[in-house]
């Protein structure tokens, strides 16, 4: 696919990230991951999907080792998916988007599925913070090149702050 | 398109997110706009797109309520789009994002932009939370049933667990 190369050559983490999950079944899989699925007929029957999409979709995740495909004792043939570290650590982001659409598209009261601690207690909300952990307001957050900015990085994000945005 | 209507039917406010901001050029566009992008034109030139994707995705967030469009004062034809608060909501789940692509895919100091505080120091790296405020790692996380749950997300999630997933 032309378009997820592209991404993954940007100069950007966010776009680099988008390139590995960020196409809509592919976020589907893994949160069927996260709530405890492992074989393709379990992602089969949660999801309803074609089957070569979701073969298509298991392998570039494993391939990234997102996911690793580990054999199923007893069961030559059958394999189960689970995540890696580097696929668990996407679950910060991936409450926080499901926070998102608790508060702003189901709404307070209605939330269908509740990430919840293991005494069984919903999550507080997904929040960003300083350096030292104390909260920090969306409106209250910049941006700044990084080590890895490139030329045009710099240029893009020195341009939008001469033009008095963020 | 009938992909974002089957999930924005889901019952899961994941899902439901995914059919907002779930399509790679989206998750850009929004990028941009949490860069300080608020223009037509400064969406094309940062992105590089062609310009009815770039319409399209613009036109669905702010039918969406994630952006809104306004009038720019002495340009009759011209239009700014600004993140509402709705959209401003997003930021954590995308620093988380871009967070997980610096640590595992770009490395740690080679991050190509940082988020930052008034102070100009980097944000913590963003995490779950117990609703006490402890810190909580993913692998202890859960899923339940929320008041939202349809018989079928009941269903599968009470499946799992007897399996003895998560």
């Amino acid at each position: 696919m032309p378009l997820r190369t592209s991404f993954a050559q940007m100069n950007c983490s966010f776009a680099r990230a988008i390139d590995v999950i960020g196409d809509p079944w592919t976020l589907l899989v893994l949160r069927e991951c996260f709530l405890g699925v492992e074989r393709f007929e379990g992602f089969m029957q949660a999801l309803g999907l074609a089957r070569n999409v979701l073969a298509d979709r298991l392998q570039a995740l494993v391939a990234e080792g997102v996911l690793e495909k580990l054999p199923v004792e007893g069961h030559a043939r059958h394999h189960a998916y689970r995540l890696t570290e580097k696929g668990e650590a996407l679950l910060p982001a991936m409450v926080a988007l499901m926070q998102w659409g608790d508060v702003w598209i189901s709404g307070a009261g209605a939330e269908p599925i509740l990430a919840v601690g293991p005494d069984g207690a919903p999550l507080a909300p997904v929040g960003l913070r300083r350096a030292n952990g104390r909260p920090l307001r969306p409106q209250d957050v910049r941006f700044a090149a990084g080590p890895g900015a490139e030329a045009l990085t710099r240029g893009h994000l020195a341009q939008l702050q001469a033009q008095g945005r963020k």
